[in-house]
């Protein structure tokens, strides 16, 4: 299906445009003109593949998503088979984290994401699903009564880091500290 | 001073119009023309008052700021004096996480801010103070060894918890629920 791959390369190609646009000039700097021109294509190009901004948006934040999840499950299967609980859960978020500048890019355009996503209710819900699903994950992960509670804590405590990071209020080394003292508190002993 | 206290007024009005615009539509939508619709004066009165976007964003930043500072020393002051350090984590927390509609659209605003200031150093600076202060704040209040990490991750999770909230992932009473939660690991006993 040679078609259709190139429909999907090049809807991939005007995505990274977008995200490069809303990493160095922010969200409101985002819209057909400027991603034609970053992606060295047309604006009719864009068009063709993008009926709509809100369309685009939705497809750059869906390859957002399946990057963090390729990051995720690249750094947890060179941990080998069934390794220890905390160093799973240690090793996912910091995959998570952006650390270094090029997931912070990605994580700019991600919190840009998120402002937008917040006065549009629809763009929420998948969100919400992502969220109850790890969520849910983690709470399989921690030990003892209250793992539920302490999941939601733990990815809060997550998306929290992931902004001191973007907004350049908090080094790597500073997040992983906090990350680590409060991993301390989850597994005692 | 009329003229001063005229000026300041004629700003906040501006300054309110802006985080209306930006809680319905998207920063986005922020745009002198819109703001000055929204707020029933002409374009040239703004720019009368705000010389460029990123004028007018910065003081609308500085009003939500305010704001939150107003609505923590309310909640604290009808605490009485000397509460404990528990109770005192408690309430300004939760007054400062978006648990109503109001507060919500004000978190819309300071989270569309977040997203602006991540792509603008110079608008990091203002919020890393700010952050670092209320770490220290925190930390005096927290018991034993690691209270500088655990205020760091206290906070960061606060953060999250308000992502989660703007974005309707969590209600009201699933944020507070975490949040007590995690203060019960840190005040055991």
């Amino acid at each position: 299906m040679p078609k259709k791959v190139d429909h999907l390369q090049r809807r991939t190609l005007i995505a990274d445009a977008l995200m490069r646009v809303a990493a160095e000039r922010g969200l409101e700097a985002v819209s057909l003109r400027h991603v034609a021109a970053e992606a060295g294509v047309s604006a009719g190009m864009v068009q063709h593949y993008f009926a709509t901004k809100d369309e685009m948006m939705a497809f750059a934040m869906a390859v957002v998503r399946d990057r963090g999840e390729v990051r995720v499950t690249a750094a947890v299967t060179r941990l080998g088979a069934e390794p220890p609980p905390r160093l799973l859960i240690r090793t996912f978020i910091a995959a998570l984290l952006p650390l270094d500048e090029q997931s912070g890019d990605t994580a700019k355009v991600a919190l840009a994401f998120l402002a937008y996503a917040a006065v549009r209710p629809a763009a929420a819900a998948a969100l919400r699903d992502d969220t109850a699903q790890l969520r849910s994950f983690v709470a399989s992960l921690l030990p003892g009564p209250g793992a539920d509670e302490a999941a939601g804590g733990l990815l809060a405590l997550m998306e929290g880091l992931g902004l001191y990071l973007v907004s350049g209020q908090y080094t790597a080394e500073q997040a992983l500290a906090v990350l680590d003292a409060h991993l301390d508190r989850l597994f005692p002993g």
